[in-house]
């Protein structure tokens, strides 16, 4: 009998018993289901151990939403190993950086991306080889190669405060900081948005987010703690995201403006009355919040503050509720507490002012105390200290209840 | 601007912000708002604190339900102290070992425990001060008094990690032993319950379990955090619990055997159809279970495992899903991983077999780790691991969806 803390492997794990037939996500035309899921996941991390990852080691990666990149995030907290999932907008000397900070054992990459990697190689003594989704540069392994390769895909005994991802953040210090997210905290980011919107197994999220953000990771992450599944696309498009929440009755998305604004454009052109969906988070003017809430009188859009290095939200509030404001306090702290301090990262804090209505959140997460290497810059957490906004109205308003 | 941890007092001042006018808790014909709730909380904290009660400290109480007993979890979490919660069914050796063990500086007790108290304070030299509710033994001081010596009402600095409850539990070397319960254990728990039955501001909790009992208190602080209310009972009553759930709209609640059949007596004998219920956790009988499915078909009975060293429940599972077992695993393990390592207790953890359907929880949270004090006895963490029942069904069963 094995002793284990709870983590992301676990998640699946646990899914793969409980909703094995359920569909865990979809990408284009193929449906995975949580049992399928598990399985892709321990072949994934077969392969990743055989090519030499092992706990607490990097494995970058850089490619479009695709399901490789959902198996990689399960393999890797199996494994205990930490993804390092890179923005694909980045330049060429931003891509370094990340690359260079984190020290990757292994990189996966699209075709896109595998020129600009291969160049890396020179500079990233740690890289031990490059893996190409689909077809591959030169000296590239191919992924089909990668899952060949192994055949041991045993869980590794990871502890739950260790960091399974870093995600580079805010540039306070002119480049950005690697923030290591542990499995804890991604967990009790997932459980507050689980309990704020009442999240289920039959809840199904539109994943149109990148995966390297924490807004895209971090809500495909609760609802598959929730047991729901998630429509992935490659990338945002209008029209075939309302097509996509009719299809699968998408219930939950994240968004940042402009994205809501056009896919009511496109509601409105077809007649899509959207009529499944739930709640709907991100940023927005008011204007395309007032649209929402007409054409979709019973969902809620619940305007956010996030930050990667919490892990997710640090405050959420339904918009109708608390219009112009994100500010509703959490139902606990893990959202905001949650990144951990026990390696690469600071721990952030929660800081609540002497009035009642407004929060901040210190986050002083980053990449800055690997050990060997300069510690952050002063004035880092001072500069890190955002203060949410005044919150729009007052009293004693009752978080609205979504509705099932 | 001062920076704190979310904690249980955290909790009550956002409530007293969120839902002001709502009812925190109702007790015979007094409801209490959580505006109330919090200026209750704050006065007994002042008075606590004027009677000399430190951060780190134990106040013990030994009591019927009654709403100071609400006021003292608050107040004390306020204060960073710690409540020893005494169950008042144990006999005078009991008592006194509870209350030599955790060396408290201050009691609360009801009449009826007075004598009792009185005579245990030679053998309890910290013991500054009784105070005695209604009525009081020579040499207490009464409520009142306590109230009206206070004025610093401020809420310490006080860490989530910190243990706020000390409940004795499994007297495993004989002697009943003190499992600290810290703020993020009590409330990582009381998420899990948030998650898995949905409870938000609306929903009414029937608080007829004993208040030192973890059932007791953790479904009081899970429908706390919810921001919804307590309708709380001295002691049960079955004819007095038809009432309450009629009058209340209650919608969930815990019991334990033969309390839930003789509720369904005596809804029969009214005709009362409990048609708020959405679900109730414990350990009934399958007869029970049949009967209360039969006559509330809205609602599922939860069959839980649990154990105070991990703040709650180790598992839960619908009956109807799962019948003859409490057997699905936690949605996230805080919920057996959170007692607190720091003080007098060890951490507990999860365990999982190979096989899927089977978990442990393995808690070793025991007051024995006070300074001074001997180990635990050799043999103490085996004798703590407790197997679950084996799953009664097999299969992908999907975990019910909580009706709203």
């Amino acid at each position: 009998m094995a002793i284990r803390d709870f983590t992301l492997n676990t998640v699946i794990e646990r899914n793969a018993r409980l909703y094995a037939g359920r569909t865990a996500f979809v990408f284009e035309d193929q449906t995975v289901t949580h049992a399928q899921y598990l399985a892709r996941v321990q072949r994934l991390a077969a392969g990743l151990r055989a090519a030499g990852l092992a706990p607490g080691e990097r494995v970058a990666v850089i490619a479009q939403n695709r399901p490789e990149f959902l198996d990689l995030y399960g393999a890797a907290a199996r494994l205990g190993a930490i993804v390092v999932p890179v923005n694909w907008r980045l330049s060429a000397d931003e891509l370094a950086h990340v690359i260079t900070d984190t020290a990757p054992v292994l990189l996966l990459a699209d075709p896109a991306y595998q020129a600009a990697c291969a160049a890396l190689r020179a500079r990233c003594p740690s890289l031990k080889t490059c893996i190409g989704f689909d077809t591959t540069e030169s000296g590239f392994m191919t992924y089909d190669e990668l899952l060949r390769s192994g055949s041991d895909a045993r869980a590794a005994d990871v502890s739950a405060d260790a960091g399974t991802v870093i995600m580079h953040t805010a540039a306070v210090g002119g480049l950005p900081r690697g923030a290591l997210l542990s499995h804890n905290g991604l967990m009790a980011a997932g459980m507050q948005l689980i309990a704020h919107w009442r999240l289920g197994p039959d809840d199904v999220n539109l994943g149109m987010l990148p995966m390297f953000h924490v807004s895209g990771l971090g809500l495909f992450m609760a609802v598959l703690q929730a047991g729901g599944a998630t429509v992935l696309s490659a990338r945002f498009d209008p029209s075939a995201a309302v097509e996509q929440i009719q299809a699968h009755r998408v219930t939950v998305f994240a968004e940042f403006a402009p994205m809501l604004g056009q896919i009511l454009d496109q509601a409105a052109t077809r007649g899509a009355d959207l009529a499944s969906l739930r709640a709907v988070s991100g940023l927005d003017t008011p204007d395309t919040l007032a649209r929402f809430h007409a054409h979709c009188p019973q969902a809620d859009f619940w305007a956010g503050y996030g930050q990667t290095e919490v892990s997710g939200m640090a405050t959420l509030a339904p918009a109708r509720e608390r219009p112009g404001s994100a500010v509703a306090p959490p139902c606990c702290a893990r959202s905001v507490s949650s990144t951990t301090p026990t390696s690469r990262c600071r721990s952030a804090a929660l800081a609540k002012s002497s009035s009642a209505a407004r929060w901040c959140s210190r986050a002083t997460g980053s990449s800055r105390k690997i050990p060997g290497r300069p510690p952050a810059a002063a004035g880092t957490t001072r500069a890190t200290w955002v203060a949410s906004m005044p919150t729009g109205t007052s009293g004693t308003p009752a978080v609205r209840r979504p509705r099932n």
